[in-house]
């Protein structure tokens, strides 16, 4: 990396269902609040990147960098705006490019956004678009929807591994568990196992309360090099790896639907570039769009063997007061899933620990790590921070 | 910039209406013609980046970056794989990208591609898809689209400079001239000036004739650092400067809408990075959706004093014979404009130039630029080229 690249301002709007909000009104909300934390003018900004999956659907938009540009009052300034999408890791694209930009010398000051307004369109709406993240033709015109092709992951991890319902059940529960305790968090009520295994049932073995919801939501980032961060926050967040990875759009390619390889991939290569190891990471942001995912995701980032991410969820080795932390925000499955934005929120989530601003969810730890997916695995982006 | 860059590959489709081949089928053409004139293996390549602007409505697909790394044959590789989008300007987007991760130090050698299957869907569903370039909420549902916001810049510039219908005309005449000699445009047919003023009006002053056309195409690049470029090719193109400007979204936040001040932003930015006037530059492609953004390019870019665009055209100083060739391939007019391709085709026409590649149409010169623009200029991206 030719420079290091550090997070010098945050902000996040609730996440929820805004009928009475537009798409433009909550990356702005977002973005002011992170230039506001930041402490730096609009002027003081080199470029901005924004991750949104699906805007051309969901609201009818697309060229929305340049919206975003103007709206947050930067269009005088003709900066570089991009929009790049990567499906639900749409976000942590972002917040790559953000690193390399800066790197590259090209930029200092970068600002990252993540967006997503999906309430403005029906459920069922919402469903048909949010399957264009997997193989329309192989996938969505067979009729697989996003449950459903999670639901068959779970299957697999159930039928190789002995993973029961009541795991995968205890994911949601530790989730809706810590989003208690965010106020930006679309669920903040506790949930109990027998609530989730009494839910309807969307695609076997997932119940309603296995899944994430659909949400509102934008979140922001202002980037700067590491080397003048201290200029502008006593707090600079050190991101010490950005590693992105790619896999088969569809399921039916894999040798083993259990496992990410995206995910083990851009692990393998975070590890590489901040020279750490799964057991550095003290607390971690996964992609739990199902609880199944949070199974996998812990098993592929290499923090416990495979087949047993079910168990030691279920005995609280991955709880807020447990071993290691995970989705201490409350995850996707508790603060909502604005696809575009999650990303970002993970590592606005991972700022605010490292802070020491997260009130009552802190945890503790040097070292935190953010893992958001596109589609079923399609796309994986991990980051690795410290202070 | 912390490295330079080169191009070492080149591929393109035909550019037409293929309703016998299918999004993927149309990348993986243009993206083997690229690996496989940059002589490179599939395994070489670190990174790849897809400009696109609209498959998630065009074709129903999106995180179309993972499905182009898959069916390229590079889904085991794992490679990062990013679309970009900001209209029109996609595939400059993609370009830009690309040379920023090789100036990072993130990636040696990277792919860069542009797609768009847009004849699928209706033309009246295609011109409302394109209608999400502008602004939804003021322009879109208001009742403008494209032609209509571009007759009113071309309205205004009448207005303002006595630019005449027949001048309008004259850019496409001579870009279906130069198209004449490109085996992969659209259009091969010349047209006259009569022919162009005698075509149904669409938007007052703007004729069918004066439109690009809705396109099916795909084209991409293969970057690799410039310093060693000529291991992999006698004829690496420099790029000798990549930038990007922003500007509102919408025409009515404009003080003078006969110019884009994002093309303006882009250029200068352009000629600080490569050390060049725009006297400096042999010939251009610009970016010609419609007639009158073909006069205001050349002008906004600096080649001409603002209000002559039209005058010049209609004395052939831009003809491909004359003392400044601008879109020697056909433009957008003549070759199509598969929207998300374009940026990329562009940069495929200098490089083609540049080797000394281009046939009938070969212009001379040592230093080439592009020039892409989103929608009515919420983005613009310029880039500079030399052997």
């Amino acid at each position: 990396m030719a420079r290091d690249v550090a997070i010098i301002g945050i902000g996040c709007t609730p996440f929820g269902e805004f009928w009475d909000k537009s798409f433009r009104d909550i990356f702005v909300e977002a973005g002011v609040a992170a230039i506001e934390d930041a402490n730096v003018q609009g002027e003081a900004i080199d470029e901005l990147f924004v991750g949104n999956m699906s805007a051309g659907r969901f609201v009818e938009q697309e060229h929305v960098a340049s919206l975003i540009a103007d709206y947050a009052g930067l269009a005088s300034l003709h900066i570089p705006s991009t929009r790049v999408e990567a499906a639900c890791a749409s976000g942590g694209l972002a917040l790559r490019m953000g690193v390399l930009a800066i790197a590259s010398g090209h930029a200092d000051i970068v600002a990252v956004a993540g967006v997503e307004k999906m309430t403005d369109v029906s459920v069922s709406a919402a469903t048909d678009m949010l399957t264009a993240a997997a193989d329309r033709e192989w996938e969505g015109f067979a009729g697989a929807t996003f449950p459903g092709l999670y639901a068959m992951i779970a299957r697999r991890h159930i039928h190789e591994y002995g993973t029961t319902s009541e795991q995968l059940a205890s994911v949601a529960v530790k989730n809706h568990h810590n989003a208690t305790m965010n106020p930006n968090a679309q669920y903040r009520n506790e949930i109990s196992v027998e609530a989730v295994l009494g839910s309807t049932m969307i695609a076997d073995p997932l119940h309603l309360l296995d899944c994430s919801p659909i949400t509102d939501g934008a979140a922001a980032l202002v980037l700067a090099p590491a080397d003048t961060a201290r200029k502008y926050t006593d707090t600079p967040i050190r991101i010490l790896a950005s590693a992105q990875a790619s896999d088969t759009l569809s399921l039916h390619d894999r040798a083993d639907i259990t496992t990410l390889d995206a995910t083990v991939a851009a692990a393998s290569r975070a590890h590489e570039m901040a020279k750490t190891t799964p057991e550095d990471i003290d607390f971690v942001e996964v992609h739990d769009c199902f609880t199944i995912a949070e199974i996998c995701a812990i098993e592929d980032l290499g923090f416990f063997e495979k087949g047993t991410g079910g168990k030691v969820t279920e005995e609280g080795v991955t709880a807020i007061d447990g071993d290691l932390p995970v989705n201490p925000s409350g995850g996707l499955k508790g603060c909502g899933h604005p696809v575009g934005a999650t990303g970002i929120k993970q590592a606005v989530e991972i700022a605010m620990q490292l802070r020491g601003d997260s009130g009552k969810r802190q945890v503790a730890g040097e070292i935190g790590m953010t893992h958001n997916v596109g589609g079923s695995g399609g796309t994986a982006v991990v980051h690795i921070f410290s202070r």
